[in-house]
């Protein structure tokens, strides 16, 4: 593959997330001024509500799908409206576009470092799964024991449940610490407190961008996936603990997910494909995957205490689901289940092997028992007020790497009463 | 109470689901007419939309609300509007109007028996609760022996799971039998194959009305609850069995849930309010309910064979519930959970003591050891193929009912190849 050159020199450093391979979509605005879908593309933000309307980059000829504040009118477009958008896109912004074209990106776009960051899509649905088998195995080890970590139905089943649209937000919003139902085993009965141990997940989000009705193959899961962004499920561990059976997460995971402020597309991901692990038994046919569905995608998460500096606490990759995105939609729709555009699917937990590749505290502090050390001496078990996590990702080419921005948020203290 | 009559006399009849006194929501068209958002009286559908239209009934002066299929856009109004324009639909009704308001009436409304209904609005996010605990307690029983049937939690928290709202479908849509991981207990591994236990859940269903950011009291949630409808959790059983575990039931219940066609307002059921059942342990005080929650609603289910006539198959009550819509609603919101308008909350299987007031086939057949038998003669552990379910609700005045009409479904055999 030969990696094409910008005529804007800061898509062209190996160090952007942004390089021309990539041209993420994102929700923008500057200062007082609207809400506008832009494309990263090295250090600036391309207004492409500003070229739609102006007729100079347009998505449909006939109706204006970029003058509203999300991307699922683009996405409803469908596949063949994605592929043209994003080869134009590329013809505009590479070394040899004519100068006129060139003078309009510049005067439609501003520089990223001036601009706020929104959501950038409608979440229509939000649905978590559980795909990180290393993920899974600590977790059960920590509550079951290691003999019965895995529950039964794990190397069959891509296991999911149904998470909360309404509490998805961008990456730069506070998180407040919940209130909810806390019950530690050696107490009779429940309390009504603040949560004593809240986490992060690691995870990637796919985004549907086509709808179904009635079952999908993974082939075609794989084509309705638009793009991807990463994705931190804030998990109330105490919470979590008391209520999750026999139906579920519920509470402990509807306070936030914060998710990056660009769609990678899967567009500029194909390069980076890769298979999913050597299945430990085989799975049901439904399930094959006739190429490779996973992603080589980097990740990792930081830590900053109020004040303090940052801290790497984690580093994995993507490639480590044992259930791609693709499975997990396909899975999805098993039951007839209707897909929308605007669905988002948290891929679970990403572990790795190494002790640093765990994706959440707690694994990282095994339930508490092994508390990490930060940088500034301070030791973490769950989240402190004031801590501030951030989940960073690139998927590394040779010469650029195609990155989702930073997933940042920072814990705010529980209110004093929660119905105030 | 003085029960007020209408000049339109199939509503007064103590037999129409729709007096005066009622006054529900719903949405219709008739032959290949636009969908348009009607209110149910006798057996008259009112044209909402055409009577704000045309300025004879206006929920809001300056906006129309009615203009789209949904009464979404009317809930988002808030509760003194939802007042004003059900006070003003009542004097529009009610014996002595004068005859041009009549006259307009009769102009801007058509025969119930010639509108197709649809969904009476927008689904924004649905749960479904577990508020029922004589079904928690039988099913516990069945999965899990009587000395556990009850979860620990269950005596302190409403339990609860999100649901999928792109699956919720309206009275009179077919149902598509789902495809599935099967697993029964004699079976090493899993297969892939068409549900073989089908079941409902009679269930209410709370709608809310007004938005809500950090955690609610429960008097605060009531007064969010726009209105209810009944509700049917159609469920895979033997999907449900071998996934629910660790994350709770996800494809098992995602086929399908139908709602009955009309909103039936909080407002027409305030003279039904009655407290809930006595509590085996305290609940904890941000759950205490400021006045009678519950209502008292008279639920039955009828099943029919393809071909055959209706057996009613279940009889219980509204007042069955241990957790009312309003604590639910509260519990939601304790994480700082945002709920929406258009949010719909199920409450969970209501089945009472007697045995004929279990409110799923699971309950009824105890798991298929015992079939019940229809009036045909044919028996019954689960649905099969071409059977019509019906759930029946209606709170019973004194010489009239606040009915919610017919919330019915019929199974369609499942695909020979789900993914075709």
């Amino acid at each position: 593959m030969t990696l094409l050159r910008s005529w804007l020199d800061s898509a062209n450093s190996p160090d952007t997330d942004f390089p021309l391979a990539n041209l993420p979509y994102g929700v923008f605005s500057v200062g007082e001024g609207d809400l506008r879908c832009g494309v990263a593309i090295g250090e600036r933000i391309l207004d492409a509500t500003g070229l739609e309307a102006a007729g100079i980059l347009r998505a449909d000829p006939d109706a204006d799908v970029l003058d509203v504040p999300y991307w699922n009118d683009f996405m409803e477009l469908g596949p063949k409206a994605w592929d043209r958008y994003r080869k134009a896109l590329g013809a505009l912004l590479a070394e040899g576009a004519d100068e006129t074209l060139r003078d309009a990106c510049m005067t439609y776009s501003v520089p990223m470092a001036e601009a706020d960051l929104h959501m950038p899509f409608r979440v229509s649905e939000y649905t978590d799964f559980y795909a990180g088998k290393q993920h899974a195995q600590n977790v059960g080890e920590m509550f079951r024991g290691k003999e019965n970590a895995l529950p039964p139905n794990w190397l069959s089943i891509p296991i999911g449940y149904n998470g909360r649209a309404s509490s998805v937000v961008v990456s730069g919003t506070d998180v407040t610490r919940p209130w909810g139902q806390l019950k530690s085993p050696d107490e009779a009965l429940p309390r009504f407190a603040p949560c004593a141990r809240f986490d992060m997940e690691l995870e990637l989000g796919a985004i549907v961008g086509t709808p179904s009705h009635g079952m999908v193959s993974v082939a075609q899961a794989d084509e309705m996936i638009f793009g991807f962004v990463l994705l931190n499920d804030w998990s109330a561990r105490d919470i979590q603990a008391w209520e999750y059976q026999p139906l579920g997460p519920f509470q402990a995971k509807a306070t936030a997910t914060t998710i990056s402020p660009w769609i990678v597309t899967r567009a500029a991901l194909e390069p980076f494909r890769t298979p999913t692990p050597p299945r430990d038994r085989a799975l049901l046919p439904y399930l094959d995957e006739p190429r490779a569905m996973n992603f080589d995608i980097d990740l990792s998460v930081t830590l900053a205490p109020a004040g303090g500096q940052e801290t790497t606490i984690c580093r994995t990759n993507a490639r480590e689901l044992y259930y791609s995105s693709a499975q997990q939609l396909c899975h999805h729709t098993t039951s007839g289940c209707p897909m929308r555009v605007g669905d988002l699917l948290g891929s679970g937990t990403i572990t790795g092997a190494a002790k640093e590749a765990r994706g959440s505290l707690l694994e990282l502090s095994w339930g508490g028992a092994e508390p990490i050390t930060l940088a500034g001496g301070q030791r973490r078990s769950f989240l402190e007020d004031g801590d501030r996590l951030t989940l960073y990702g690139a998927a590394q080419g040779a010469g650029y790497r195609i990155g989702f921005g930073a997933c940042s948020g920072t814990v705010l203290p529980a209110p004093a009463d929660p119905m105030a």
